[in-house]
């Protein structure tokens, strides 16, 4: 029983999905809008990283002709000046198959000093050229000689001409400029134009999880760019064991393309307002991981798999000028609420990047968005709660 | 719909409990054999630790009185002359909340040197002593003035008078002297006597992969000791969710008692075949803790997470009169297929240590072992393959 | 020039050595009772671990026939309940070649609940057994069921006949009951009774010094356990290419005997009343390995070298009731003044376990004290201030 | 005596700097020239990093108006396919606090697929960019899409004018196009051409060691780029405490201005033929923090000290498309005379490195070169072997 009665759904689908309901962004829900419910505790207001409170970000997506599909997204951890009023940070490494930039002086320091950019692979280098040209020139920053880019990236090689490496210093300062707190958008977008998830189309999503107020009722917000591989699981629910190959999906539509292969990567930023220090912060990180798990990767050999996780709570901010810091930290003991909201959290940003994005044609073919009209009916048969598909 | 109806067939399972089929250890199903199915690869022959060749286990099971309930669990990597011909070996740390003993120098020379045990909290020093003064004692070890027992632990201070330190060298010499390539008995048996995961009586499970032919062919096994908790999900289901606490699950017994809350821990011992050398069992360390994060782990922050890996193919072997080493080692590109292995095979060990506990009273009270009777029906309900209830 | 009068000078002075005024505890100067200065930094009043207020140090000195030449040192962080009041921690490893117990948990709580002890290879696990009996029997313990002993180790298996394994609980119990503030004995004591170092008696000693008030005036204390090799560098001069192999200089002795080559190793315990957390902790750590790699270490294969740093400040102290701890703590900016504190304090206080040691027979053969009438001229010669000698 | 001596000789010496012997860069000796011996090892035939067969190094000084002074340095492992043929690698983090490029990958795959570049601060992402443009234009190089350069740094902000960041692509490519296996130029050049250390002018510097016959006859080489602070000690002698302030030395010159007082940073690259796998190399790696210790560094807070080291053997070179590796590598237990050359090659290459610098004078002022006038008496009045001033 069961994975029978999956394939046969699917085939069913198969002959829709041309007139699929969710061709169009306008009509893709978010995993939860969709009735998928990961975990227990409650996402904050937007269910996004921006519900941690001053959080902004800020995306821009590079489309240029046929082959250039790709993009950078920004987030800022706070409103003020970042270089002075630092955030306690971590960076923590799934698989280290990646270019992120930064990472030795965050460890060393326990801090940010600039906001966090993700782009692809590629164009990791002019993007954090472009950060600290843009940096350097702000107020009161004139006399700073040294300063610590810390930029993620992805493999969108696929989609995107790469090798062009077509990000340039304007596209860092749009999305830069256009960060702000208000709603996330999701899918195929800034960092996650070009980017491919399970074979299907990837892109940035988020989420977010408030811990009870008992619990200090902190909020824990998670931003992805997914472009991974794996067996594809959502809610539990490996549906990627019954759905089509994407390839053999889009040869329903007429301009079907091989799919890359790829396995790819995912950067995973972590907000909280949470007092904690950088060693509670690397431990908050370690767990996003186990979100990442939950959807069916297993942190491939070519996998570039980070989590950067920072505090935006007043009480652990570090002045420059000052030679002690008077913080109010988390005991280790109050911990474990906030594993649990950065595990959901990461799984259902995962998804919602998924179930965002929309269909991508690009450099080298196609790569189809997730089908949800496929998805969510195995996922009503596998008893995970789903209203009725429109 | 599915959370009610689970809920509604909670309440009328609890009726039938204290005649549960599962109640004895030779009616309690190992989970694949109650056609619970995690990921694609197929297991080894034993679907154990000990399918990967040479590997020894053996168990020593410490019940005394009433409350002591311990024990002690002995893998030993291969049959030859361990300080002599070394494996290679890695240990990654979860959450390293434990008393581990023996990391640094595992990760300084990349190598075992001695069996690895695994034991209650408290008891991991004499266990330590116990295993130094066996081995010094073989044949051939009468110079060796240096040597690096690996002993690891759960706490077991709930069933266990753990603050009685009943564990003597005794034990250990049974638990080496008993170990054997043959069929790893499970559950509430050895190190996993007293341990308790998700409420439930944990235990010993194991598992093993074997990755396809063409991409090696090779055997990934593991043995947990399960002591930790989280939201229980079974092959992606939340059964933890509409599972009775087992303190009301109890309250249909004579002898009910309320259950530890403890967050407890885990050890996982990975071992392969696949010619790996420190590094690359580093990163399939990793991955196992995909498969804890997969049951509904979150590594909370009284966890011990632990995960030791080691190979057993000839040509990584080390002997320790070699100026070098002529090996044969897997390429980067080469691993993925082993990182699913390994943490598929983690998810159904430690499946496999909660199926085949059996109900145990010791030190404060009884642990219920998971009720089968209602947690496959659920399954089923969430189209996840099992046969008709025996 | 140079090389060729030191040897002159060694040839003469082994004349005398039988009759050296440096034969006896009592007649044995501390470095800079020698006129040897490290650095440019004052010291604290005794010049010893003990300078940062509340730290106590207390030794058994196991000696016992011919053959059993060992001990226990144990270091305690404050007066006042360690497990409830906690301290601060940091463990780094610079060569994890020993078997150092307790890291993970240090490494990710970031705090230590017991004293520390340092001990014989062998020996430590009946160590860390026995203060784990010591610290639950103490009054408000009676329901702990979770400890993590810190107990560190180098191999006195040429002095002390390792393999009898004769420490035992009661030398725990006597070093911790007799730990106090006051001065700290140093050479072949405790845990020095039976180490080596570049050939020599090593042992216990210790150094401290104090940053400038208008850095914080913290001071920084060092506690070593010597017992590794390399080229002996006193003060910027490599005395061990001039001296005498130490089995020649002790065949002017009666008891002349093949002394042990092993490559040894050194346990590093550094206490500071700044007040840092664990990340500036384990920063302070790594220099301590500064001060080591002075002497004229290279941290060998067979070394287990180790550092464990900790703060006392009542300010960053950890109370296990609270939910929140709040803590003023340094800047990294301010950190500087320690660092160069902590690689002094390492350098004096391993030159002062030499000097301070006292030759020891044991074992299998006899292990001279450092002939500071040889070496004393050599350091005149090059130009390092020294008294006359006596 | 000592110190007082030394001042009336700093004294004297002063009236004579102007016209100092030294002044010019074909005067200045390498300090093995001008008699200072480090260690007891023999250096390789040119006693460079590129006495490593293969190996091959580059640079482009960047000298332009009165404000650029910079550069870039490029270190090529062998003269193959760099990408196709790895070589397996390691990089350790003494301070954290540095830009280094490329960290993650390297740790986490254990090998190199590019040259490495040294640079100044703000120039490593346009040295990354340029190195990668660069390498993927190579022949066999069309379908590359991900490339991990590895970029490091120091900062030359006082010589150089930083912020307008003049190192351009230009540069990266004559550095690697003029990369040879002859002898290395040193001091004020490449990336050298404006760092500073100990207040003297630093840059690049080199050194090698070769072990015993008998224990493998190795060679390990050692690149510098010195920038950063501490208390000066040339062959145990702490000349730092005599030397003048170079600001009172400058006054002695018409150009006198305040130096820089920052506490910079340094890069050591290390090479080996000896077969040393990536864990091997990382303990490697470690050693050079210990030469760089014997200098009179202190690691201070704001310094970037990294070490990346990478072995050229045959024997254990990467084929990208192989599924197993058969390499030869070295025991652990064979490590240790590796560790005293790395050590003693670091030390002397920090050495030649501020020797062979020659007076800058930039963006900010001008920075002396260290005045051998003054530093060699001094060393020969501690009984440190040197010629007679020329």
């Amino acid at each position: 029983m069961g994975r029978h009665l999956l394939k046969a759904c699917v085939a069913a689908a198969l002959l829709s999905a041309a007139l699929s309901a969710f061709a169009t962004e306008a009509s893709r829900p978010r995993a939860r809008d969709a009735g998928i419910v990961i975990g227990t505790l409650q996402p904050g207001p937007r269910n996004a990283l921006v519900d941690v409170p001053g959080v902004q970000v800020g995306h821009a997506t590079v489309i240029e002709g046929d082959a250039v599909r790709t993009g950078v997204t920004a987030i800022v951890p706070h409103p003020g000046d970042l270089f002075r009023e630092r955030v306690p940070a971590a960076i923590v490494v799934g698989n280290g198959f990646g270019k992120l930039l930064g990472v030795t002086q965050v460890q060393e320091l326990g801090e940010l000093e600039t906001p966090i950019l993700l782009a692809g692979t590629l164009g990791v280098w002019r993007a954090a050229d472009a950060l600290v040209e843009r940096q350097l020139a702000l107020p009161g920053m004139e006399q700073v000689r040294s300063i610590n880019p810390v930029v993620g990236e992805t493999n969108d090689g696929y989609l995107n001409d790469i090798r062009a490496r077509p990000l340039r210093a304007e596209h860092v300062r749009a999305a830069l400029d256009g960060a702000s707190t208000g709603n996330v958008d999701e899918g195929s977008i800034g960092a996650g134009t070009g980017t491919i998830a399970f074979g299907w189309k990837g892109g940035i999503g988020t989420s977010s999880r408030r811990i009870a107020p008992d619990a200090g009722g902190y909020t824990v917000g998670v931003l992805v760019q997914s472009n991974f591989g794996g067996r594809l699981t959502i809610a539990g629910v490996p549906v990627g064991d019954a759905l089509p190959d994407p390839q053999a999906y889009l040869a329903l539509a007429p301009d079907a393309a091989p799919p890359s292969t790829g396995d790819g990567s995912i950067m995973i930023v972590v907000a909280t307002d949470a007092p904690l220090d950088d060693r509670l912060l690397r431990r908050l990180a370690t767990r996003a991981l186990i979100g990442l798990g939950r959807t069916g990767a297993s942190m491939s050999n070519g996998s570039g798999d980070y989590v950067i996780a920072f505090s935006t709570a007043p009480g652990v901010r570090r002045a420059t000028d000052a030679v002690t810091h008077r913080v109010e930290v988390l005991s280790n003991d109050a911990m474990t609420p906030l594993f649990v909201a950065v595990a959901d959290a990461t799984e259902e940003a995962i998804l919602n990047s998924m179930f965002r994005a929309t269909t991508v044609s690009g450099h080298q073919g196609t790569v189809p968005a997730l089908p949800l009209e496929l998805v969510l009916p195995m996922l009503r048969q596998s008893n995970v709660q789903t209203p009725a598909t429109p």
